[in-house]
């Protein structure tokens, strides 16, 4: 894919989160893209996010979930505003509820999909739904309230 | 606390998860206690475990919520039974689904607290609710419903 991932356009103090700042070299750094009306993000577990052996535990899948969600809330703000991406103010969202069923066993050896819809945009709030996969396979859905963050938690904005 | 851990009754083969298994040195190693009715667990963050300055990434009180809750299904399992904890065979449960409302913002230089209720068990399902809370103020609130793992994931009972 040749798009900018939607996590490389947060401002830098948005780009320390543990989930997907891409300044944050102890965490995850996921990378969110446009893939037509959805939004999609790969990650390969390291061993240790086992929960028993040979299965991912549950709050990696959470925390993917969350940041890919809150990702394809900025990026669907800056479309709905009708702004390329980045441009200012920058549009950056905290999860107000995360809601996760999970379906089977997500294998720790595959690469991991999150794939996510916008399914409504309310003023400052957007509801993302998605699924989570392994080889192919649905191991997760996701559907995550993201509200556009507020300014006095946003210094440089 | 003079307890041993829930966590610490698990069967080696149950302690690698990355947010409760003890042997796992890469993971959060959290430790869950019967505090009355309640169950508790405390947890510091590492100041990487960041969402934006000052606070903590929402992934992280999922994983939190998500395993303290599995843990006290655990542990109520026994209690139900009437057996002591540990006993044989083992109780061990996975997450079905984890629902995590974000009340606040979580400031990352407090201990976190987990206190959790078991709301309802049926056959192989525990119900388990919780809040997370910093400096003695609720920042989140979270529901899970655990199910006891099925046989062909546990090479060892």
């Amino acid at each position: 894919m040749n798009q900018k991932p939607f996590q490389d356009y947060y401002p830098e103090t948005f780009s320390y989160c543990y989930g997907c700042g891409r300044l944050n070299e102890h965490g995850l750094q996921i990378k969110s893209y446009w893939d037509g009306e959805e939004t999609v993000c790969t990650f390969q577990p390291k061993p240790y996010h086992m929960a028993i052996p040979g299965y991912v535990y549950g709050g990696l899948i959470a925390s993917l979930i969350d940041c890919h969600s809150t990702g394809t809330a900025a990026a669907a703000a800056y479309w709905a505003a009708g702004r390329p991406p980045g441009s200012d103010p920058p549009f950056r969202f905290l999860t107000g509820s995360l809601h996760v069923d999970y379906l089977r066993p997500t294998p720790i050896d595959a690469v991991l999909e999150v794939r996510a819809r916008v399914k409504e945009i309310r003023g400052r709030k957007v509801v993302v739904t998605s699924t989570l996969s392994a080889n192919g396979e649905i191991c997760a859905r996701g559907e995550v309230l993201a509200v556009q963050m507020p300014e006095h938690l946003s210094p440089d904005m």
